[in-house]
């Protein structure tokens, strides 16, 4: 943050253009920067930080869980795509293939992972034979390419970073139970670490992942009201251990095919956590997840300077101690109001300012990056009011969240009202289906909304299919999404 | 570590094969599979948790020392490779290309990175205007390929995972202190966290970093005298700069080009920890970076097993929570004797064995991997006593390596004296060296054997070049190495 800004640049207000205010954002913020490489960026160091941030979350989670963690190779044969029929029509479009090295031509070319299914297949039927092999729980954190026609930063990359889980088990019921663990891992990570309310459900036919049984996703609604897939897990079935020959001798002594899932999240969740919270002035980050959750400002007349800024290095030293993730600006070469604008701009979550005057009286101000309040709190009891505050922005920025999710969450009987209200705004729209992939696709191709999920638990039940009129087998979020 | 075992694979001796003995021990303890794919490895779970372990310490000591983590594309433009010539020379042979994506060829092949100066080069050229943008302090913590003619699994790999930091400064000075600074933290880590002794010098001229202007080197002794180069820290002076047009106004309002050091360690740690204290019952891990510091193994006949169970989970629990990393072995279909075996060969530092008698006693019994002492110890001092004897083993294991070091650390005055000794074994060699390229060669091809580095501290100096018998102007060390 020590860079001379000769050039002032406003955010495009949200109203205006979202679009632009997302790339003014995150570009002000030099959260990423974009490459010379299509569809790749750089993560800058704040962007990344936020990364590095869920994946120590996730990965205690996961481990918690008896996961652990290997790594594959980058490198998958072209002929691996082609075992499982669906997955090669679901991917084979974005695969990026490397057909040259150490100055020759491959014998046969090797694509970058968009996914690694087909390698953690090929490798479980090594080394499972038994069913005391299993449940085989893998993770892996790593990067893969998808060639992507339109992309977005952090949104949607042809390069991004995430975190593949790929579990083998006995039984459908123990690997369907792994699926929905896992979902729920992610939901309640969201929601109570990003602070980002989801909704719930099982994916459509149409959209489920290429090679699944069922998928199973958490979906979120953008501040533009459009949605985004945050997290999805996969009942596989037999499938993959079909299309690789994933044996074991059961406890029957009988060869069976294994039952695998996968789950996984990726950088996308930096670019949601962005489009959730953030403002007209800026990022505003979930405590959680902010890399640095106190900036202090120590302000006041030169006479008073060095006073404030020694109370202010040991108020720093006790929150740190706390665990707080706190930094200290105490340049005299910028003004507090430019420091006020630059961290508010940066989503810091808790502004503590120290002056002369707070000084005398024993007290600092906190203030806050969502609601704006200026708390006056004693120094003594700084940690508990600073981690009170946290927790309250947490709770207020899931609060504003869920009720911007809900104010634009409309109930719709017929694809006309949906299609009514799509000419003003972007919204979730709950709506009834019949099942047929005709209407799902109807309703694509005419509002360019797709189905999201099928909430486990919809706020209401839908009665009618909203195309055909029919009965409706299911109730649907349907939604124009990233 | 349930699998049934049906064909029990001895491990071949180090004296009679070395290269067997490592290949048997990495499969064993199931740290790797091979893949597919040419020179990739699989990192198993209890392979890739060591790299788990190294990257959260060395990690620390970057965010310690002002670096901040950041994420650069995998994908590099071929074009970039031509920018700096010995860069070119030195990494495009082992260049991976794609060259089609999304179903159509490529304008431009990109690369796979093999390292990432050039990219840094590119994003460092427009992040920098000022010296106030200076010292830009990134690390990034990823995959990279080169594509090897001959592989070795941990050792040299085609992909592997690594670290690779990139600095910039305003002046040469303070990039060498960077340089130096980042080359004590690997010396330290591989010291003081691998137990592993390392010598630290520069690289000659011919065995630097291509692009670099200095290169330094800690390079570390196999148990069958070969040499590993453990880590390296390059001062690249203004190459890169120049080659990326990296410029910023000094304070004296001048355009200048920035000086930029870059440095990394990767999963050839692994192979080196394995190498250097494994022995013929298998891997043995120096404590601080095995995955399990201490098995827990109750004994004894059916009568007294839950009482001994009980009273190993708790003292299971009591060094759980002081941090200790400990497993229990309590299955009843594996024998005490079996699980001996098992746990030495995976390396487990100790085994604490609890039974019947011990129970009656207060005590239980702690071996060690190295030494194999059983020492008798009082269940209510056991956290201090584990921890003292983990400490120890890790001393142990240090000063073991240290001596076998130094037992095969000759110091020679010929070439004709290298080459005899050559003849029985391989070892570190001690030399007179006159700086020429040509006697370098010499050595080289006579003999196999590289120069590893130029100490900074040298058991001797050495006044003739062992080749040619002019004044030497280095004391080098000469070694075969991996």
């Amino acid at each position: 943050m020590s860079k001379d800004k000769q050039f002032v640049t406003e955010i495009t207000p949200q109203s205006e253009d979202f679009s632009r205010w997302y790339i003014d954002v995150i570009k002000k913020a030099e959260l990423m920067d974009y490459s010379p490489v299509r569809g790749c960026i750089v993560f800058r160091p704040d962007g990344y930080e936020l990364w590095e941030l869920c994946q120590r979350e996730l990965d205690a989670k996961f481990k918690e869980t008896g996961h652990r963690n290997a790594y594959f190779p980058l490198l998958i044969p072209e002929s691996f795509f082609q075992k499982e029929k669906e997955h090669v029509e679901g991917f084979n479009p974005e695969l990026p293939f490397v057909t040259e090295a150490g100055g020759e031509l491959l014998e046969e070319k090797l694509a970058i992972r968009p996914t690694s299914e087909t390698m953690f297949g090929h490798m479980y039927s090594k080394w499972i034979q038994s069913y005391r092999d299993l449940p085989l729980l893998i993770n892996q954190w790593a990067n893969v390419i998808r060639w992507e026609k339109r992309t977005l930063p952090f949104m949607r990359t042809s390069e991004f970073l995430w975190q593949e889980g790929h579990t083998a088990h006995e039984t459908e019921e123990e690997a369907r139970q792994e699926t929905m663990q896992m979902l729920e891992i992610y939901r309640e990570f969201v929601e109570n670490f990003l602070a980002i309310p989801v909704i719930t459900g099982q994916k459509t036919p149409s959209e489920k992942f290429a090679g699944a049984m069922d998928t199973f996703s958490i979906e979120a609604m953008m501040k533009d009201g459009r949605a985004v897939q945050a997290g999805t897990s996969h009942y596989l079935g037999t499938n993959f251990a079909k299309a690789f020959d994933i044996k074991f001798l059961d406890r029957e002594n009988t060869q069976q095919f294994v039952h695998t899932t996968s789950w996984g999240v990726s950088t996308r969740l930096i670019g949601a956590l962005i489009m959730v919270h953030g403002d007209d002035r800026g990022l505003a980050l979930p405590p959680k997840v902010a890399p640095t959750q106190v900036i202090m400002i120590p302000i006041g007349p030169p006479k008073t300077r060095d006073a404030v800024i020694g109370r202010t290095d040991e108020l720093f030293k006790e929150l740190k101690k706390a665990g707080v993730r706190v930094k200290v600006d105490d340049r005299a070469d910028q003004s507090p109001g430019w420091k006020f604008n630059e961290y508010e701009m940066r989503g810091v979550p808790v502004r503590l300012e120290l002056g002369p005057r707070d000084m005398e009286n024993g007290v600092c101000v906190l203030v806050s990056r969502v609601s704006g309040e200026k708390r006056v709190v004693s120094q003594d009891n700084l940690v508990t009011e600073v981690n009170q505050m946290l927790q309250e922005i947490h709770d207020q920025m899931f609060e504003n969240a869920k009720q911007f999710r809900d104010d634009n969450f409309l109930s719709v009987d017929t694809l006309d009202e949906l299609k009514a209200d799509m000419e003003v705004k972007r919204g979730f729209y709950l709506a009834g289906w019949c099942g047929s992939n005709a209407c799902e696709h109807t309703v694509k191709e005419e509002t360019g909304a797709t189905s999201r999920n099928i909430p486990f638990e919809p706020k209401q039940t839908k009665s009618n299919c909203l195309v055909c009129g029919e009965d409706a087998q299911h109730t649907v979020v349907f939604a124009r999404a990233y």
